[in-house]
């Protein structure tokens, strides 16, 4: 079931799925974009719109598989945009048999949308306006109870900053789980929706059509994530393992991109979470939404033995850590509370606040300057605007040249230069520069074969998104497991190159929106510094023939 | 010939003009940016290229032939970039056999460019860093000599401001003309060069092939413009004639574009503007650059008698008056002033501030808020820098969403909706939205048959500002008169077509560029707020069908 929301008039309409395809996540909202959403539209105008979608197997037992996915056209990029998120809320959805929550228009006041067994119901929210994430959700959590989901626009998104993110609450109700690029939450603002919350207490877990193929496919499922070493690790290091791995390989941006490693990498890596957890109270292994055999989040407790924030992943440490030239973890740690106060994506936040190196208006290692930033967005200042609008539009108001974004979003913590066909990823992504849009990581500082690799990455991650999966079980480039998944749960029968197929026509109706939207093909290219930078130590440049990289979705 | 700088180190080359053709003006912009830049670079970085280049018949008595063309990758829309003003530089230019000068790379200290019968030098300029233009000619003449033409790049260019003018010397010395759309005085200090001085004193007229046949060209050509009326009426009340007009058929931005016409209209018309020169010596009827027999220009002496602001034209009347509700004639002489002080133009200004009515930042009618953000910009404080960087810009830091842009350069004075040819020019113009592109006045609320109307007035213009005529001789609609010119002077045997031809050809080459530069043809439409909200008080939208709009560059 759809719900759809027009509210500008409080018209609520539950819509069938359509008949004869499964659609969830983000094939669900490029599906519903493509078929509702002028893609010249302004992403924050009336006529936009604004989607939560799960994934085909949100509230089942499938590993993973609880992801949510928001969408509409990015104020960012300026074209279509998907980003997703654990957290508890798709699950429940799932449980509510919704698959998606669509909104167009625009509220006349602030506006609460209450979800529960019996219906949609849209309330005044004039109260809750202004509030930091984790106010916002304690109010919401003491007016609704104690089991709701809350899915908030924030902050930035009330002062409709194109880095604004939509926050979900986690396992502990907590605004610390992001759907953080691409500035969805100013588009969830300018419909003038403050939260949607949604209470699942009356809700049943969906069934399957063949329940005993469905058992053994979620145990081969689970059985494989477990014995992976890196899914291993990620419980017990969580996302920051990769400081480790992108140190060695050079790839870790430092010091505005200047370098792919940071000799106070220890400072900052996983064991140093780890260590600091065990010895704070904090806990690593942590699930972020239900359903998670992975584990790969975690609370970090400050130096006072209190939750400080949760889930301080790799992309934050290395955004707002190495590439500031911050060493200081509790400081990071700070910036990473703020930033899911305030609603903003740490990577767009690390990029811009990097970059004012450029021009004399920050000097690395200087965590009191940063955080000042972070105050300034908060507060709304003019400068705050500037940096809460990205990268790339900091980039403009301060004259840069060496800008790190495609398609006008940031270029995230896996270098493009040492890695090079995730490079060829943020070249060519719909989504803008993604790491998690198809990830690239063999032969890194190879410049052949990534374009096969970058299309095939590409193709299986929109999938996966679809599914609602995610891509920390590395299984998505397993279809052999994620198929008898789906086909168990709901009496089909996809072939693997029929399930590849359904993430390749998410790609195209994504490429389409853009092109409909004004994005050409001439996008998809890295800014030329990076083919001219060397990267230290390994002193690459990014030098994937531009020729290679429009193949990436050639017959597509 | 032209003139070639690497300013990264030093080089100067001379180069013949290209054999076998004739390229001037905005032609050979788009010719040496086709040849030489990288559509993909970024506009401000080393490989950008900026160029000024004189019309093919400057120098010359021809007509009002002394435009002086600026041009490259537009910092403000992202494609490639024509401006052109009076003043004059370009006559002297044409006088020193010199067609254009390109300048790449990027010098180390300020510098300034000094031309001259015997060459060109590079000097170092540190001294005039940070002068506003009106105080920088000053001190540039007293080092060069009273003399000299003056190109230069601004306070705003020098903060990289996406609103910043070149300034080009007038026929009083005064810096009161500018190149002024796109952004290119940020290019042009981008290089590193502050200004362009040009010494013609050892220069000498260049002599047509057929002096006879020219001497006729042009004596046709001068006694056809003296003849038209609207000429007459320019050299009597300058462009502010247009106050008038706008206002009858309800076309002047009023208001940040809610209304077309303004109850206060009489208070800052041609008529006003006229009297006001007879009561305190202000002097209409002035040419802006030698060769002009027009004579639209204008000197607008304050209240105390004394000079404020030359040629106080219609565009900055109805965009820092109209349109921010201001009637007071001499606050917006003020703010013309001001704004050629800090080289930046006055209608993506006036559309900026207008704006941010929408946010509660403006208050219509408050002179003095409007020029206390020009002061902002004046500084360099992080709102001036906001709104220093256009209207599309100031949307974006403020979220709004009703953004009076096309190709992110604001719509100029002459409505899209009452007068709905123009606006098909605005939507396909190469050079964003741009009322100099190809004026289109008649059948004003028609939607039809602007399509064809569009592109043949977008052909002319392009051919024209090639030549390097003023369009307010009107006579970029009769190349009966104007190839005459040419082929007496150059001893070509043009016809009309192979003339239009020409214009086209520049068009063509504009679009590739912005092509390439990832500008795709769906950029060619008008905000769609403009379809929406009537505009009174004719009441019209902007209903020209969007495909008629695709029509205009069709098979070009």
């Amino acid at each position: 079931m759809i719900i759809r929301v027009d509210i500008s008039d409080g018209r609520i309409q539950k819509e069938q799925m359509p008949e004869g395809q499964l659609l969830g996540g983000r094939g669900l909202i490029s599906y519903l974009l493509t078929r509702d959403c002028d893609p010249k539209v302004h992403p924050l105008s009336r006529k936009s719109h604004f989607i939560l979608a799960a994934g085909l197997l949100a509230g089942t037992k499938a590993p993973n598989s609880a992801r949510l996915s928001a969408g509409g056209k990015s104020p960012l990029t300026g074209g279509i945009k998907e980003a997703n998120s654990g957290g508890t809320f798709a699950y429940q959805m799932g449980r509510l048999g919704i698959r998606a929550i669509q909104i167009t228009g625009r509220a006349d006041s602030l506006s609460i949308l209450r979800i529960d067994r019996k219906g949609v119901t849209i309330e005044n929210g004039s109260e809750f306006s202004n509030l930091d994430n984790y106010t916002l959700f304690g109010k919401l959590r003491k007016r609704y109870g104690d089991k709701i989901g809350i899915v908030a626009s924030g902050l930035a998104g009330e002062m409709r900053l194109a880095n604004s993110t939509i926050a979900v609450s986690d396992m502990d109700g907590r605004p610390s789980r992001h759907a953080a690029r691409g500035g969805l939450g100013a588009v969830m603002a300018s419909k003038g929706v403050k939260a949607i919350v949604i209470d699942d207490s009356e809700g049943i877990a969906p069934q399957p059509v063949n329940s005993e193929g469905f058992k053994s496919a979620v145990k081969a499922a689970v059985e494989a994530i477990l014995a992976k070493p890196t899914c291993q690790n990620l419980s017990k290091l969580g996302t920051p393992m990769w400081v480790d791995t992108d140190q060695a390989r050079g790839s870790m941006p430092t010091f505005n991109y200047r370098a792919g490693a940071y000799e106070h990498f220890q400072k900052i890596s996983g064991i140093t979470v780890a260590e600091l957890a065990k010895n704070r109270g904090g806990r690593m292994g942590h699930a972020c939404m239900p359903s998670c055999v992975v584990r790969c989040s975690h609370t970090y407790h400050g130096p006072d033995g209190r939750h400080l924030t949760s889930a301080l992943e790799y992309e934050t440490i290395a955004m707002l850590g190495a590439n500031l030239g911050i060493d200081d973890l509790d400081g990071i740690a700070r910036m990473d509370r703020r930033c899911d106060e305030l609603g903003i994506d740490t990577i767009e936040t690390g990029a811009a606040i990097g970059i004012l190196s450029d021009v004399g208006l920050f000097r690395f290692g200087d965590l009191e300057a940063a955080e000042g930033y972070l105050e300034e967005i908060a507060q709304g200042t003019p400068l705050g605007r500037i940096i809460g609008n990205g990268v790339h539009f900091t980039a403009q108001a301060f004259g840069i040249d060496r800008v790190p974004a495609v398609k006008r979003q940031a270029i995230p913590a896996h270098s493009a230069r040492a890695v090079k066909g995730w490079g060829v990823t943020y070249a060519t992504s719909p989504q803008g520069a993604d790491h998690s849009a198809g990830p690239v990581g063999v032969e890194p500082l190879s410049s052949e074969g990534h374009a096969e690799r970058s299309r095939l990455a590409q193709i299986q991650m929109a999938a996966l998104d679809s599914v609602g999966m995610c891509w920390f079980t590395f299984i998505y480039s397993m279809p052999g497991l994620i198929v008898p998944l789906i086909n168990n749960f709901y009496g089909t029968t996809w072939t693997e190159k029929e399930y590849l197929d359904w993430g390749r026509q998410v790609l195209r109706q994504e490429i389409a929106f853009n092109r409909a939207a004004g994005i050409s093909v001439e996008g998809d290219c890295l800014p030329e510094w990076l083919r001219e930078e060397p990267l230290p130590p390994k002193n690459a440049v990014f030098d994937v023939p531009q020729k290679d990289i429009q193949l990436v979705f050639q017959d597509l």
